[in-house]
C-alpha cells in the first residue's frame, strides 16, 4: 500500500475512521518532523502493536511561547516522507496550523495538576497547554487505539497520561525507550541546531544521567546527593549553562528525598543557545 | 434486551467498544436526571439515529458554582431508569462524582469564545468549562457516534458544537427542540421547584417569546424592538424578576442589530427563587 499523506483534519479523519470500519487497529506517532531514528524506534513500536501507522509531522505553534523556536524549528517534509515511507507507515497526517486552528477556535484542553507545573511546565507555562490540546485533536483526528511517545520528553507522556485519563480518552499511551547517539547523545530535532564543538560538549548530559543512574545501582537513594552528582559532572562542562535537574516520582512528578518508587531524574541544559533536554529513569523497588 | 445500567466509567467504555467493535452506531443522551418528558424526546430522537442508546444520568458538580443548586438538585435515580427503560433506552451510565473525578484530577475542557462569554456564561463563570469537560468525558466513555442535546439549554449546545468542532471529536451533535407544557411552560427538572402560583407565573416566559416570535414573522426585523417587546410582556408578571433578555446569533452567539441570519433570542428570568431559562429561534433568511 503506498503511503497516504493528508493535510486536512477532515479528510485525515474520515480515512481513519474507514480504517476502524474495517476492524483495523489504529497506531498514532505524534512528531514535529525533522525525523532522526528516534522517531524511527516510535514507528516500529507502533507497527508492531497496531494494524495501521499513521505518523503526524505538525509543529504545534500553540506549545511555544513567544520567543522560543517555533519559527527556526526545522522542517523538511519530504525528507521526513522518505524515512517514513522506509518504516512502512501507512499514512502521513501533516496540516497547517489554519487547518488546526481556524478562525473562531477557541477550546483548549488544560492541564492543570503537578505534572504540567514543574520542570519543563515551570519554564514553559503554554507548553503543555498546547500539548494536551494538540494531542487531544490528533488522537480525536486519526481514530488511534493507541499513541506512541518518546521517553525523552517523559514530562511530555506524563501529561498525555494524565489528560488521556482525565478526559476518557479511549487511547493506550506506551513510552519508548530514549535513542542515543553512540556518544550517548539523546537523538532530538534540535540537536541540528548545534556547531560541532557543541555537539561534543552535549554529551556531558547524558554523561552526567549515567553517572548518577551507576550511583543509584550501586545503592544510593538519597535524591539530594543524585542531583549533586549530576550538577557536578554538568559542571564540568564550560559550554553547558544548567537550566534545571530535578528528581520526581514518576509519573506523578511528586517531589522526593529517597527514590523508593520509580523516578524521573531530569535536566535541561543550555550548550550556547541551544535548550536540550534528557533524562534516565531509576526504576525503585517499590 | 433488559436495560444495562454501568456505574464504572471504565466497565461502561469496555461494553461500548464492543458495541462499536460488533458494528452498531451509538447515541448519547446526556442527562442530570430527573427526566421529564423533554428528556424523552431526546432519547427517541437518538433511538431513530443509532443502533445503540446511552443515557447518562449524572449532576456534574463541576458546572455547580458555589452557591449554585447542585445539593439541592433532584435526584429520582430509580423513576428515572423507569422512565428510560420505557423508552428502549440500551444502557444507562450513572457515575458517582468520584468516578468521573478520581483523587489527581486535573485536566478541564475550557472553550474561552463567544459562546461561552455571554449570557449564561456572563452569569455562570465555571458553568461551561464544567459542561465541556463531562461531556467530552461523556462522549468518549460512551464512544458515542452521534449526542443529542435539548435546545432549551441553546447556549450549551452552542458550547458543545464548538468543543466538538475544535477538539476533532468524532461526534455528531444534534438539537432536538424545546419540549413545552400545554400552558407553554419549557419542560425542566427545575420547574420542580416551583410552587403552584409560581408555575402559572412561569408562563410568562414562553409568552413573551411567542409574542416575539408573532412580531418577527409578521416582519419585525429590529432586535432592539424584539427584546422589548418579551420585556414588556415580563414586566407584566410580578413575580418575575428578568435576569437577562437577549437576541445574538446562532450558534456563533454575535451581538447583532437586526435580525438577517439565524438568531436565539434568549432569556433567563427569576420566578420567586427559582432561575428559568427558555428561548426561541428564529430563522433569518440569509
Amino acid at each position: 500500500m503506498k503511503m497516504k499523506i493528508f493535510t486536512m483534519p477532515e479528510e485525515m479523519q474520515a480515512w481513519a475512521t474507514a480504517q476502524k470500519a474495517a476492524g483495523r487497529t489504529i497506531g498514532l506517532c505524534p512528531t514535529m518532523g525533522a525525523l532522526h531514528e528516534g522517531h524511527m524506534t516510535l514507528m516500529r513500536a507502533a507497527k508492531e502493536a497496531s494494524d495501521i501507522v499513521i505518523a503526524s509531522v505538525f509543529v504545534n505553534p500553540t506549545q511555544f511561547a513567544p520567543g522560543e523556536d517555533y519559527e527556526k524549528y526545522p522542517r523538511q517534509f519530504r525528507e521526513d516522507c522518505e524515512k517514513l515511507a522506509r518504516e512502512g507507515v501507512d499514512a502521513v497526517f501533516h496540516p497547517e496550523p489554519a487547518a488546526m486552528y481556524p478562525a473562531g477556535f477557541g477550546t483548549y484542553v488544560t492541564p492543570d495538576c503537578a505534572e504540567t507545573q514543574v520542570l519543563e511546565g515551570a519554564r514553559r507555562p503554554i507548553h503543555f497547554r498546547g500539548v494536551a490540546t494538540v494531542v487531544t485533536k490528533l488522537m480525536n483526528i486519526t481514530r488511534a487505539d493507541r499513541a506512541f511517545f518518546g521517553q525523552k520528553d517523559a514530562q511530555q507522556v506524563a501529561v498525555v497520561r494524565r489528560c488521556v485519563e482525565d478526559l476518557n480518552l479511549p487511547v493506550q499511551v506506551t513510552m519508548v525507550p530514549i535513542c542515543r547517539e553512540e556518544s550517548g547523545l539523546a537523538r532530538s530535532s534540535r540537536n541540528a541546531y548545534l556547531r560541532p564543538a557543541e555537539r561534543k560538549a552535549a554529551t556531558v548530559l547524558s554523561r552526567s544521567l549515567r553517572k548518577a543512574e551507576t550511583a543509584f545501582t550501586a545503592g544510593e537513594r538519597s535524591a539530594e546527593r543524585l542531583v549533586a552528582l549530576v550538577q557536578e559532572e554538568l559542571a564540568g562542562e564550560p559550554l553547558a549553562r544548567v537550566d534545571y535537574v530535578a528528581l520526581r516520582t514518576f509519573p506523578g512528578l511528586q517531589p522526593v528525598t529517597e527514590v523508593r518508587e520509580t523516578c524521573l531524574l531530569a535536566l535541561a541544559v543550555f550548550i550556547g543557545t541551544t535548550r536540550l533536554i534528557d533524562n534516565v529513569i531509576l526504576e525503585g523497588e517499590a
